[in-house]
């Protein structure tokens, strides 16, 4: 279900990105309307890196059929605190299916199981109501309101902070 | 009172660490019995380099003689969400005067007037009283107990976020 | 979808009042099986200071066919720290269809472009699930439990805090 | 140690605001350098009105001598759900010696015993250190961050929210 | 819906703990694929004395047609503070109809109507997000994190508090 | 300065806590002017059998001349999930020392070394500002308000549930 990207994704992560324009824009500055695939392949060769490095672990979601359906990743990893950034999005043509909610959940357990991380943090903006049902049905545990954590669109908001820990 | 680090530091700040083991080594890991002027030499370049790409912004702190007495500085610089993590330690012989509080108050209002931040983050682990302390006497706001959030001593612990924000 | 009070709807909310006074008078004192078309009256006049001197902005809910199918408006208006209340009731035939979170989203995205107001509270009695929910699903953020911050049924009870905030 | 303000305390608290713009009027729009002595009567004459009407109890700080040393009250009192809010400053020259926390505990004490309300809240700026340590000693507890809900020289800011309950 | 359960009823409970083994196993360290009819002998025989002694109140829940279909119960019952832990499980075949909830509220009911306990709590793990959203739309008021304060699987866990308290 | 209460300590126990009455019967149900011997006997006799079943380890602290100056001890033992509640309290004649906190210190060391308790709790009620002070001196972590979680004088009252975790 989740698998790295490689750089035959370059095609359809671009199109899936502007599919969801409208949607992931608002909370998102890397989605925007002029994203185009030297912008994906720059992307992907920079997650080939990531794995490399254990600086990063990004992941594309892809359904039964092999069709790119989202994204999901670790980033920002703290490899002295042992801490990461946790981040997914679904192309708008597949959202309130569940997908984030099942692709997150195999992405914590992957990260668990291959890495030494011991929290994974999802920072979701206070306005972003579908972001965090998906941080909360994959059992992150809301922890706090951190004041102006994010920025959505050039101004700083306040964001949630959910967390998962390793058990 | 806090002036970024330059060469000449070396031997200084080689001493006020080894100074400092007993206290600091617990808290913080860089900080141990066979730090040498190599390891100071290292960090000042690094701090150059960070002054230079905006990727972190350290200060030694010198009392009125020019006397070094700790360091404090804004490091892990997110540009995107315009947040940063705010660190401080004072040398053993200096404690307990309020040094770091202060220091922090004049970088926290550096940092607001001379960058683009609008969050600095004080995290600390849930056992370092001293450390507490010093954050909510320089005015930042708890805001939540971050599980197992800092790596001390190789293991995991819960940490305490507090912070400043930009107004 | 929300309007202005006017003495027209005298009758269509005493009528609501009546059918929700099962539901409501529980939460809100002012709803009993004694309300009669002289207290819709004297709230409507009130309404109609209220936005005339900017110390409330109270609205009805009315569906397409200009049916009276609730209230929410904005009371306890604090000009000088530029906060206010955020209040709702849904009339009991009509619950459970989304009506308040619309309503209320509606609501707060006016006041937000026709006030000078950052901050709308929703206060709601700890055992008061059903309008919690209207709460987060309009995107108030939950801040706290407040100790007996409400009267229900002549004795203090607990409260959750949320709010909503102009970004 | 706290009274009612009568007509006699004009000229006292004049001065005593005077003496003080330095420290409280970055907190407290009301008190600026133009401060005169029209503005303590209107203010005196309001208190007798808000004790008559019983919204709102505003009470003078005097010493053993008689001397006005600052003032505390209830204000913003919600006689519904029977809370209010808990307000308190000390002249400049006299801050420091613990009076705004032992008048703080006089005022509770009286409101308790000789009105119905049932919460003090006592509501205070992020950045206002000194007021949050007299909340913290006079046994109010810290519910929490109330984002935006002061306007501090303009600006909104995060405030922390204390509270006093009957027992 | 719940009564105490009787030495009749260890047939059908042996039953429903091997049924629900998988998982319920997980969270409650008693449900294990061992468990016996001298178990459920024993754990009931421990009920009644709990009953007589007003240590514990522990109900079997069952159907319109008497059949048992999970437990709920007070327990942990603190008689100098007057709060007591709240716990319940549903067998397997019977769960996401919404026992849990009802049988839940009628038991905090009848506690607060039988008893002089004033508080209620729902201690859950961390990762139990099914029992989480029992608590919630029971009108148990989530408090905060405790950090370790349950064992499961061996290791300890953080859990969420919540509460129902008497009005 | 800690050891395990002897029948010998009889008389200076009951001697303490008649001395300490009018500042600890306020919080604690068990210290009341009519404390006897038989009393401290029944107690110090318990705390025997406590020691010995591994459900409390309740110690008296003492000066460096062995005079009994308080108590301090681990109490409510779960051994289930592994934690307990800590309690203290210090003969009037010998507060505002700091003892509380060293005790504390001591007694918490000695449980995480020589029991498999992972947490243990200090719950004070929220009037309590002197137990506040200690729990949070010896570093035990804010965790959350309670809600009427202690009864004090014959009424529920809410409560700061601070914890003190293994690491």
């Amino acid at each position: 279900m989740i698998r790295p990207p490689t750089p035959n994704d370059v095609a359809a992560l671009t199109q899936a990105v502007h599919e969801s324009v409208r949607d992931v824009s608002r909370w998102m500055a890397w989605c925007h309307p002029a994203y185009a695939e030297a912008d994906a392949e720059s992307w992907i060769r920079s997650t080939m890196q990531g794995h490399a490095e254990h600086s990063a672990f990004e992941f594309v979601i892809v359904d039964d059929g092999g069709s790119l359906i989202g994204c999901c990743g670790i980033n920002h990893v703290n490899q002295v605190d042992r801490f990461a950034n946790l981040g997914y999005w679904i192309r708008s043509s597949r959202t309130g299916l569940g997908i984030a909610t099942r692709a997150v959940q195999v992405l914590a357990e992957w990260t668990f199981a291959n890495t030494a991380l011991n929290r994974l943090e999802i920072v979701v903006a206070v306005g972003n109501l579908r972001s965090q049902r998906v941080a909360e049905k994959c059992g992150a545990i809301r922890e706090a309101i951190l004041r102006q954590r994010l920025m959505v669109g050039g101004q700083p908001v306040d964001a949630i902070m959910h967390a998962l820990v390793r058990e």
